[in-house]
Order: structure tokens, then sequence, then C-alpha cells
């Protein structure tokens, strides 16, 4: 039976690492704050005592850290990891974390002998405790397949997207799309409103049709209450587009919308938003402020 | 009992027509082509001989014709609505029209004595026969407030709009959005695919998401195969683009990503792909051809 | 000899109308306030009591007058040129006028049998002076034949450009492009100082280059002083783009820059800029006020 | 009396140095390949034996060399200036080089004791010819002044534009108003010529007026001919505008224009069109190819 390592219990982390062992897996725990492993030991799960002893006694061991500086020392820190990986062993990162540092643990993981995934995570605490997580998973193909029926656990779409580093594209051209939807609806309720139309009944006819969407539903909402309590920054927002643009660079590729929508968010951090939610854009577009 | 009139009854105007009578509204019909009439007076309505009748003898006279030459000769054609409404007697045109047509038939019936209501509908075959329609009603709202019982049910969604013109001007705002959300997804998708992701799996995370909409997953398919069969022309998206600028320039309004949309389409329509479904504007922005 | 009329003598006709006589043409002159046509008289003139009777009694009866209204009442007032011209004698309208009232002058000269040349200028008070205006022709061709030598006097440049409205697409090609060149004069300037760069070694780097224009010499003046007296109105010049754009609408011409530059201006109006000079989209670019 | 040091003797070095011989000033010269010293030893210059000799006997040594290759051997390779320099003597690189290499060199000659300046030029070889090169200087301010008798033999303009790095700023400012001046021009013209207007008159009348400069006049006569021999490769346009607009993010200052015209050109890549000149950039708009 595949032994299952599990490091960092955080509020992801102990959701996703209960549905492993609530589907009946065996589970090595191991947390920087040992007590946080408690409740997972109640569910059956066995606590070990440093990452370097998961990795040497797991077939595969998750990973779900805060940032990157985390996400580091686990794997390159003292009794890390890196020291106790090896024989093919899989890792597999589902923090989120930045291009760079997913390079360095994938490096020091296969130095080690053994074998890495990237598999970063859409979706928030309610998902993780529903298991119905949306994993991008890129990297070792054949380390894919043997944690696939984790994955299933602890999401309900969880694609292989190829070599390290195509989680992160998909990611930009997820966000780049959802950038440009956002200004191309902010843009209509600012339109409607100025030509008399009111903007709950603007939402409502968007919302019985073809393009309803849950996002459009949620930042609707907080656009029509003037109020934007911040659940993704509208600077990371357009960051993202920033880099996705970068991305269309390399192959030549025209994204028109894309840098319309760019230089609209960059407005938006020139008016001083850019630690509001990024429907505040809509301000920056609106002009009233 | 209220009287109800329904002139037109092709493809849409016989199943809005069908679930008044369905509903026992007592029901007179008239269609330029009389044997059309037959179905719906099997199921109870009554046969009249011209618009006129209709308007004359009717509380609320319903209209669903093919075009503006249509909507105008019913009208003020021989034997038409003009000569038969008055005291006060609604005339409802639930036919897509422009403003200018749209405000000639309200002058005509005002000046007869009746008022007027326009109420264009979103929706096809299937939404018509359901009474799921979404009604965009603007004009007399007296009238607005008498015809609700039969509006709810030939849709799901009718909202008073405000005076005429104002459902036109909904109508532009949801296409703009949408123009400008087809644009993104088009970039977006063009983007992850040089960028080695496969499509289908971006669909699939797409479709998984807090984005997810119906368009996006018809029109992704579509795109996908790379065939386009024309439900909404790519000109007349470009067009509706055009003229939501041209409302915004009126209230000095911005709209930056609508204005990127829109000569993107136009280069679609420089590359000749006019008269396919607005998402071959796919083909413009990933440059294959 | 050929005859020439001149209707209007305000700041720019009396100057075109006086190197016409230094010319030693036979000019004949009429202006509403007649005393305005003493100093032509000096000059040796021929004072005319109406437009009528200049068009009847010249060969080409050249107009510059202030506005649309005026340059209409000139010819279907009573006394006017439709009164007098006739047997294919040349009327040739300089005034600025939109489409509209150009193609109305033209159909009422055409309908008294004369012929018509459509002839607005570029230039102001000095090149009218100078004789260096640039004098934009479009319609009757054997009438810009005939005009020529006249039009030499009064102008350094006077291609024909073809039929009636062709002048008027000239001038919003022209004025489209200065519109880019703003924008992108403005964004250059901002980001530049921005970065920590003087204003004026950019400009004074500028100048000394293969992009040195005049126009940026003296907007770029007025940009880094921060004072904006009106010589062309914000306003105008986002109209003018608005026209271009819906111009190239037709032809299914994408036009990325001008639509930006077009939003760009649209949302200096937004700021309340529309009566200040053009260059005040600077503002708006800039984001300091 | 000061003395001069020059390296690297190409076409432009070669001007540059014999401007400063001309000038009576004391100057040793030296070039990767001897014998091209030969004509400026016998206008009056000293030959020495190699970069760390110039260096070492010179109070300014000027440098102007192929590539940043060449502009990094010459100061860390064998015999090179950081060998010689040192007791606050002034190295003044005037190659075009990336901001990486002009900061290696820098701390290269900071570290050996000696004073540094960037100042690539802007100019091709007959400005170099005839002293009239733009002279983009930037780092060490007291050697700026000292070398100010020297630039002005050399250039018509040379100013100081601060720390190490603005040089690069002005050259990217400056080169992203000339790619939006480029594609507004290009649009006017694709434009004009669509809607009747002939391309040549177009340019006459443009070069007529306020908008006049060198630029249009030379690339406007390429676009009518259609041939774009390369002056500017479009490839390094497109790279400057998206390293413009990647400054413009680090201060959130939008740039809509240039953004625009960073698509165009992109598009234009995504055509085939990298290496052509950046004139080309108008068969990608006016979708004639």
């Amino acid at each position: 039976m595949t032994k299952y390592g599990f490091l960092g219990l955080g509020i992801m982390g102990r959701a996703m690492a209960s549905n492993l062992v609530k589907a009946g897996f065996e589970v090595s725990v191991w947390n920087r704050t040992p007590n946080k492993c408690a409740p997972l030991v109640e569910m059956g799960a066995r606590q070990a005592g440093s990452p370097r002893e998961v990795a040497a006694t797991c077939d595969i061991t998750f990973a779900m850290l805060a940032d990157p500086a985390a996400a580091t020392a686990v794997v390159l820190g003292p009794d890390g990891v890196q020291a106790g990986i090896g024989d093919g062993r899989g890792y597999v990162d589902m923090s989120t974390v930045d291009a760079e540092t997913s390079a360095a643990i994938e490096t020091a993981i296969r130095q080690a002998g053994g074998r890495f995934l990237e598999a970063p995570v859409s979706g928030t605490k309610k998902p993780a405790e529903d298991g119905t997580l949306i994993i991008l998973a890129a990297g070792d193909q054949s380390l894919y397949e043997q944690a696939l029926s984790a994955f299933d656990k602890m999401g309900k779409l969880s694609p292989y997207l190829g070599e390290t580093g195509q989680a992160a594209h998909m990611k930009l051209v997820v966000n780049m799309i959802m950038g440009g939807m956002m200004t191309a609806f902010c843009e209509g309720l600012s339109l409607g409103q100025k030509s008399g139309l009111d903007g709950q009944q603007i939402l409502d006819i968007f919302m019985a049709g073809a393009l309803a969407n849950p996002m459009f539903a949620g930042k609707g909402a907080m656009i029509l209450q003037g109020k934007y309590p911040t659940s993704f920054p509208l600077q990371h927002m357009q960051k993202d587009l920033r880099l996705a643009i970068a991305l269309g660079d390399k192959f030549a590729q025209p994204l028109s919308s894309a840098a319309a929508a760019n230089e609209t968010f960059k407005r938006a951090r020139q008016l001083g938003l850019s630690d509001e939610d990024f429907a505040a854009v809509f301000k920056a577009i609106d002009g009233k402020r």
C-alpha cells in the first residue's frame, strides 16, 4: 500500500490531509508547530519528526506551505526533504510559489534522487474541505500518475499540464482572461449607469443570460455597494497581466485586450487602489472618486 | 378579463403566443400568412383579419416581427395597428429593431391615442417555448405594469428599464461586455496554446472555476474545432461595439477595453470573417489562417 | 482676363483677398459689414452690393466665412450666391464647414448651373498674409484647374483631392495622426519625468533629432509650463478622432493607436479638460492634478 | 593641457577621434587592429600599444566600441583599461551597451580608482564626421564637466542626464515616442488611402504643416514605395516599446498609446516582419500583404 506524507497543516493543508486520511490512506504528517498535527493523528495519521523523516519513509510526500520561503526551507533546511528523499520517491509541492522557487526545489529533489511535481491549487478553504480543489500539475509524469488517486480525494480536477513551469503558465492564462473580463464588465456597468440604466438591473439581466458566471455575481455586488474588501489584490492582478503579456512577447502573440486591461489596472494603481480588491478597477474606469 | 392580441407567428412569436394561450388568457392572433394561425386557433386563440382589428379589440397587442421593415409595416401599413389603436390601448413591440424604427412606431401609436412599450427579448427558440426569455421593457410604465402578467408567461425576467430607447442601451451594454469577454477569452486560449498548453485543458480548468459561463463553454468548443457556424455574426458584434463606444462618447466615458476589442473585431472583418460567428475573432487574434 | 470675386473679409479673408489684388487680378469684394471693404478698394478692388452680384459678374467667386451658418446664408439667403451664379461660373468655398453644409451648398450651386469646389485651408493669420496657406481642394476638377493661379497667390500648396468630401477626409487623417502623436509625446514626457529625467532635456534631445517637429516644440513648452491656452480645443480633437475611427469602420480598417488615443482624450474630457488646448491631454496621462 | 585617449576606431570612432585631433587636442589612440590608427597618427595623434597604456597616460579616455562584448573586453581583458586607470582619471564609454554591461564596466572602473561616465550617442556616420552627434551623458558629474570641451567637438548637444542608467532611460523614452508616432502615421496613411486619398498627397500636406519631421519624410517614402531596407529593425523597436512599458510599470504610469503600438508591432512580428525596418509595421496595419 502506497505511503503518503503531508507537510504543512495550515488551513488548506489540514483540510487536504484530512481528505487523504478519511479516504483510508496511510498518511504521515508533519508541521513546523507540532501540536497542529493532533487532529490528524486523532483521525488516524502518523506524526513524523521532520520533513526528512517523511520524505525518507513515504512513497509520495505532499507539501502545502505558506510562501516561497517556507516551501524552500522545508526542502533545503536542516532535516529537510532533500536529506530524506531518494530512490525515486516522489515530492509534490502544492504551494503557490514563483517559477524560480519551483525550479530550485525541483533541482534539489532531482539531485537527491527523487521525482518532482509542482501542483499549485485553485480554490480556498471550502473547496479544500470538500475535496473540490482544482489542482494544476506539472513536472514528472510518472509521479503525476502515481499521485492521481490522492489528487482525486483532494480535488475535482487535476490535469497534467506538462513540464515544470506549465502550471504557472496556466495560472497566468486564466488570470489574464479574468482581468480582461473584469475590465469589460466594469466598462459595461459604468456605461450602463451613465446612460441611465439601473446597476442592479444590469446585473440581473447579465446573470440571467449566457454570460452569467460566479465571479461577476460576487464582484458585481461589490461594485454596486462601492466596497472592495480584498480577496485578490488589484496590484497582483496587474502583475499577472504584465507577466502574461511578457509571455506573449516570447511568441510574438499580440494581446490587445490584455494590454488595454493592463493599462487600466495601472491607472487604478496610479489612483492608489493597489491594495483593494481587483474589482476596484471599476473606480478607475468610472471616474467618480 | 384583459384581452391580448399577438401579431407575428414566426418561430419566436408562435412559441410566445402559445404560452399566453396555455395560461388561459384570451388571445387574438394575426399573421401575414394566415394559415400559420391554425395551431394557435386549435389551442383556443381567436384569429383576426388584420393588425387594425387586433389593435381595435384588444387591451394589449404584442408584436414579434422579423425585422424593422415588418415591424413598421404592421403599424403604419394599410389596415395597420395605427388605424385600430386608441383610447389608451397598449401596443408592445417585442421585435428587435433599431432606435429610429422604435421611435417612429412610438410616435405613430401615441398620435393615435395608444400607449407604447418596446420590449425586445434575449433568447432563442428554446427559451421562447419554455417561457424563459429575458424581456427588456422600456416606454410607457403603466402599460408595462399592465403587461407584466403576460410577460411572466413568456419570460423569466422582464425588468422595466425606463423611457423608450433604454432597452436598446441595455442590449448594447450587454453585448459590449460580451465582445470584451470574447476577445479576452480568445487571447487567453491563443496564448495558452502557444506556450504549450492543451486547449481542451484550458477550457476544462476554466469551466471548473469562478469564471465559468455558458458562452465560453459553447464558443470554446467551436474555437477548438476551428469551425464557426454563425449564431451571432461577427460584423453585428463589431457594429454593437461601435455603437456602445459611440454611446460612451456622449458621456465622456472612456472604454479602453471595448475600444481594443472593437479594433480586433475590425481586424477580423479586414480578414474577411464578417459573416462567421463572432467567435471567429479567434482567428484574427491567433494569426494562423 | 478672369474676374474673381471674394466674399467675407474677416481676418483670414481680408488677407487672402489682398494677395489676389496685389497679384494684379481683377477682384470684386463683398462683406456683410460693407465698410470692411474699404482697405481692399483702396488697393484696387471693386466693391459689390451683394453675394448675388459678385456671383453674377465674376468667373470664380471665393468665399471665406466664419462658420457653417454664415457659409450657408451667403449662398441661400436673400440676394445670395445661388441667385447670381449660373452658366458654369465657379464658386469656391474656403470656409471650414461640416460635410453636410458643404453638400448642401454644392447642391444649391449645381442646381443654379454653377460649378462647386470645397477648399478649406490649413493655417492661420500669418500664413494667410504671407500667401503660404495649405489649401485642400475637392469637387469640380475643371474649376480647380481654373482656380489654380489664384490658389498660388494665397497658398504654398493646393492639391486637388478628388470629389467633394475628400478635403474633409484629408483633415480627419491629418488630425488623427496629430492626436496619436500627441498622446505618444505626452506619455513619453510623463514616463521620462517620472523616471527622473528633466522635462526640458527630453524636449531638447527630441528637437535635435529626426522626430523634431514644430507642434512638439510649441506644445512641449506648454506642457512643461503646465499652462494650456486654447489653440485647438481638446474636445474638437476628440471629435476628430471619433470621426476618423468611424471613417475607418467603413473600410474595416483597424486603427488601434487612434482608438487608444481617442479613449485617452475621452478620459481628459471626463476630467473636465474639454475646453483647454488639446495638449492638456498630458494631465489625463500624467495623473497629477 | 588635458590629455585625451580614444579606444576603437571603427566608422564612428575614427570620425569622432578625428574631430578631437582637428581641434588641436592631444590625443592617444588605440585600436584592436593597429593599422587603423595610421590616418589618425598622420593627423597628429599618438598611437598607444594597449587600452591599459591609454588609460594610464590620459586624463580622459573615450571608447567607441562595436558591442557589449567588445566594450567589456577592452576594460576587463588583458592589458585592459582596468589595469591602467586610477588616481581619479576618467573613462567615458560612448558605445551603445545594455544597462548590465554599463553597470559592470562602471564597477570595474571605480574599483580601480577611476571615474566613469556612460555617453551613448544618437546619430550615424555623417553626424559623427560633422561633429553633430547627440551625446547622452550619465554618471560621474565632475567627469562630465571635464569632458564637455571634448564633447563639444564631437556633438551638437551633450546633456548631463544624472546617474548611470539615465542615458538608457532617455533612449527608451525617445524610442517609445518614435514607435507611437510611427503607428499613428501608418494608420493615417492606411486610412487615407483606403478612403480614396493619394498617398503622396497625404505626405506632401503633412510635410507642409506643423507636424512635419524628418522621420516621416524618410519613412513615408519607404511606405509609399513598399520597400523597407532595414535601418532600425522592427523587432528592436518592439523590444524598446516593451522595455519602456516595463519602466512605466515601476511608476504605475499608464501608457495606453505605447501599449497599443507595442501590440501592433507584435502583430508585425507575428507576420514575419521582425527583421525589416520598423516602418514595415505599415503592412501589419494596412492588411494588404
